[in-house]
């Protein structure tokens, strides 16, 4: 199968597996006291700051609420966007494995402006209001766009202006870093963020993603909280090994910069396709578009990929970072060849 | 380094590996919609009954956990020994991320016996007591004991005779069944278990479990219950490749008794060492002695293995999959050569 | 001080203080196996159909978080107006007591309208999506709005048509009831919800709320819900007393009737004062209006009330059950008052 | 009617209906800006020290609850005797609304003793195991029995000497401290106790309680966890009233020592009769004894009370501020009466 479905359909890089491979040798100490989670978190710390406090965790649902949980005291809650996949597509994970409320706000295009927060705050200090503790936004965005540095800067300074947290749920950081020109500390840890959910799988890995605490002082007690929430895995070395194969060289900016640069040919590719209007330039790895219903169930079977809006006919395409120059090629004929079959797509 | 500190030193079998290699092809539909996972899904049935509801997650502590979360309701309770693993070592998961409530029973061996139950629920309908719903037993116990299959059933009958539910934990679910020359299903759905927590990890995988529901009805919900807790993989099919690497051919049964058989070699080996004495007949993959401090902390730095009571300087010695004769010869010569070097030692 | 901040500014009636004293005699069961607590589920019933299963409860909080928490299970949410009391002043009580999600939805006046419903539904079943479970509906709402039967009974329909169900959230039901001339049941069980967190204490008890659920089959185990949530009270009587007080006779429908009355009069009194503006006719015991800062501030020392929205200036006049029509004539004439002398408030 | 079931049989103190009367007078600011919370403060800390922070809650679930989970963080848990009322009678409140662990330790008598607790304390710091912070000890106990002043200091000290706290469920602490012949503050605060949960609702009060943290700092943020936790009165002054009239003068004092001397009482009146048997001498409130089956049966009509346990036939007798002497008589002549009756009894 070759798919525009989702940047997590794809495999994982075969530098990692080699990794995971290699590291598959002898005993090692479980749960982390282990050389290869060393060189992860040296890792971890060349490209995030020597501040920066990771723990390896199993998925993204488990990075991005646990450190929400753990910047957040029982009557603090979270300001996000309305689309943010925290609220959208947890399953509630943010309320029933943290307790947290989530404050959500609309947004034009995924991102959140500094100048929604201050509004927010009228109701600090009441006993019976929410209180804002933490700003949680995505770059890359759900909607395929990203903050820019300043604008990221912007976000992290009316944050402190007002005794809050930022946290980045950085699922597909890297993708953002690679668009951006930056290093991954340049949109993290320089912008002043308090925190990073470090997302690996999609861009390669096979499994693993990093809480990363990246200013003192860091939240007390996290060893405890991910124990007791089921992310502490007993073999880490495997999960640290595929930190080290994605950090150690360039591969995180490879995969990255491989996938974003597939979208951009998609949507160079599909541009004259008849029916299809590119809704949103892409940024990173994603492509928006509208098309027929009718053209995009013709195309499906052999290349499936998600309607982001069922109302608007909109369609996402993720590129990933094993999706080839034939593959955006055969995807756009197919296309093309539907858009001249399918009577009145045009 | 080789150690006999306990079976997730251990790395991932190379079957288990390969496999994931394998399924590293291509791409997938993620979450649990993939090839691998229908026929991991196929295996488990094989082995666990027609009527298993198995659901793959991270760890171990997810899989009991979760289990006990959807057997239970907000008011019901679990009775475990008190020296359950689900107590002692899971950093009080069952209560924060489940809000289970745990009642605890002492054990000479860690082994709960049905006569223990009935006394627990004289207030059973009463609104101020906790109410006894689900009874959780490890097979093998933590301290390496090992549940005949009667034992199981009158377990599972009492339970059932009393309205309540029997989980077992079966982080080394394999070694028991070895050890008693019975099938998985044997010692779980034929016994009447409602629920399995089925452990791979610790007998050669590189990380998965299951949650598996036995029997008709199994809890609603349970997809949700686990992407809300954060054990839902989206490269699910590297999960399931593991579980098929396991169950397809013998390679969960014959790990688990090359485990077993190394921890019976140990014991013949230490036997006649001055100062060491085995407290417990190994029945699984573990082997408790006591020795000497000094004789202890002599062997410890070249195999690596913890104290499992201070008090009485008793300690347990596990074996994996990847324990080889000559790791137990070495280990056992040193073992030999310090309890003649070490002073008083004998 | 005679206010117009609050209803629960008011004390308690003197009749349901009276009920109380008269309880206060000789011992009694605990726990609610007394005779008040069977009168005053008797009454309930009477008010609010024979399959009502009353549960009463310390304050609205419990009332509505409680009920909220039986209706759904760890996966369901509820969906509320993003105005409602529930989302903004229970500082996160449902998330974090009862681990419940809200979706929140705009509304022109505090009341949802049935159309907004459907939209949300799109990913019911999904196992990444929050699912919808319950409709949550104040009456009176927050805004002071009061739902007619017809928009209740459509709000019912819609719910039950897509598998949901209708809550709602009675801290001021009498207020809204006898503003529609209605009797508590019409407005409740008779459009169909499923359940009523009905308020008692701002209409005249001292301390006692009622989680209500009037459809077959209830929720099951709510005794250890409002038990583990340390909502049973030892000295039940006192809470049913005030309940039988309520119930009894009119003392519901006289408390609430005056209330409403009162908003009435004051929104007559205030009608031609310069600069003051009433921006919602008074449909139960609430009145919004806009003045000038300096006209509020120089009248609240001697009648504290509360400004609504900082940014309109916008204020709210609670009425109570104690309220008299002296206070009203006083009040408006000390805006009056001010009115003139605050230099340009006209 | 007339019973020994428990002291929350008993209704409110007259002098506690009168307070609350004497506040309903006129508005006052809700949630607890009004003088008779500024003045129960005052009293409070009159009687347990100026740094003492108490918030007032509706019942002693709620006090426990709230206190463990503001001084515990979500890996800390709570060690108590296996007999306290927070593990055996509140229906799980403490795992389920605050996600705290029990651990809980065997006494003869319902008391901790400081040796108990360094043997839980060897893996502090360890990420497996839950970490001990707290020392939950009941003065009175569930079993009637009370620490003296020198034992508690040494609860204390053993408790600051590891980096724990004590935390002291009051339920009956007037009882207990006049039974010691000590004030309130010498029994909590002046031993050491980091907080307590004051009981009035069984000494006389219609129905409040408090939780006081006795040291500083005391946990932040409790109002909000007061709050969503549903324990935040609107009609404060109310619960406020009750608290001022048992502290203000001597009704604290008065009621408890009235009941102790009940039991006392009637622990005298039942020494001669055949077939009863007081199992530990009254030391508080309460009266425990081993009687037939039959004899307990025949006076329970008249004068209900609770078997305490089933094997062993040991009951239990509850005095309370409202026993009389004619009712001590009354019952110890209904149980002479039927110890002749009942053949065989003795």
């Amino acid at each position: 199968m070759r798919a525009f479905a989702s940047d997590n359909y794809a495999g994982a890089h075969p530098e990692v597996l080699a990794a995971i491979a290699e590291a598959n040798a002898d005993h090692a100490v479980s749960y982390g006291a282990d050389p290869w989670t060393a060189r992860a978190t040296e890792l971890i710390r060349a490209h995030f700051g020597e501040h920066a406090q990771p723990w390896l965790v199993f998925n993204g649902t488990a990075a991005n609420v646990l450190s929400l949980g753990a910047l957040t005291r029982s009557w603090e809650c979270v300001v996000t966007p309305e689309t943010s996949h925290l609220h959208v597509d947890e399953a509630a994970a943010p309320e029933r494995m943290a307790g947290v409320k989530l404050l959500t706000l609309p947004t034009p295009d995924g991102k959140l402006s500094p100048a929604q927060i201050e509004p927010l705050l009228a109701r600090q200090g009441d006993e019976h209001a929410p209180q804002v503790r933490v700003i949680s936004v995505a770059n890359t965005t759900e909607l395929g766009t990203v903050y820019a540095v300043d604008e990221l800067r912007a976000l992290a300074d009316v944050a402190h202006a007002n005794g809050l947290l930022l946290h980045i749920d950085g699922s597909r950081l890297a993708n953002a870093a690679v668009a951006l020109g930056s290093s991954l500390g340049d949109i993290t840890t320089a912008i002043g963020a308090d925190a990073v959910s470090f997302g690996l799988t999609k861009n390669g890995a096979l499994g693993v993603e990093a809480t990363i605490f990246l200013r003192d002082p860091a939240p007390e007690g996290f060893a405890w909280m991910r124990k007791q929430h089921a992310q502490l895995s007993s073999k880490m070395r495997f999960l640290s090994a595929q930190v080290v194969a994605m950090l150690e060289g360039d591969l995180w900016s490879r995969s990255a910069s491989h996938a974003n640069t597939m979208a951009l040919l998609l949507a160079q590719r599909v541009a004259g396709i008849p029916g299809i209007r590119v809704t949103r330039p892409p940024q990173a790895n994603a492509l928006f578009a509208t098309l027929p219903r009718e053209l995009a169930d013709a195309v499906r079977p052999d290349f499936p990929f998600y309607t982001w809006n069922e109302a608007t006919s909109e369609v996402r395409w993720m590129c990933s970072w094993d999706t080839t120059e034939d593959d955006v090629h055969q995807f756009a004929a197919a296309l093309e060849r539907a858009a001249i079959a399918v009577p009145g797509a045009a």
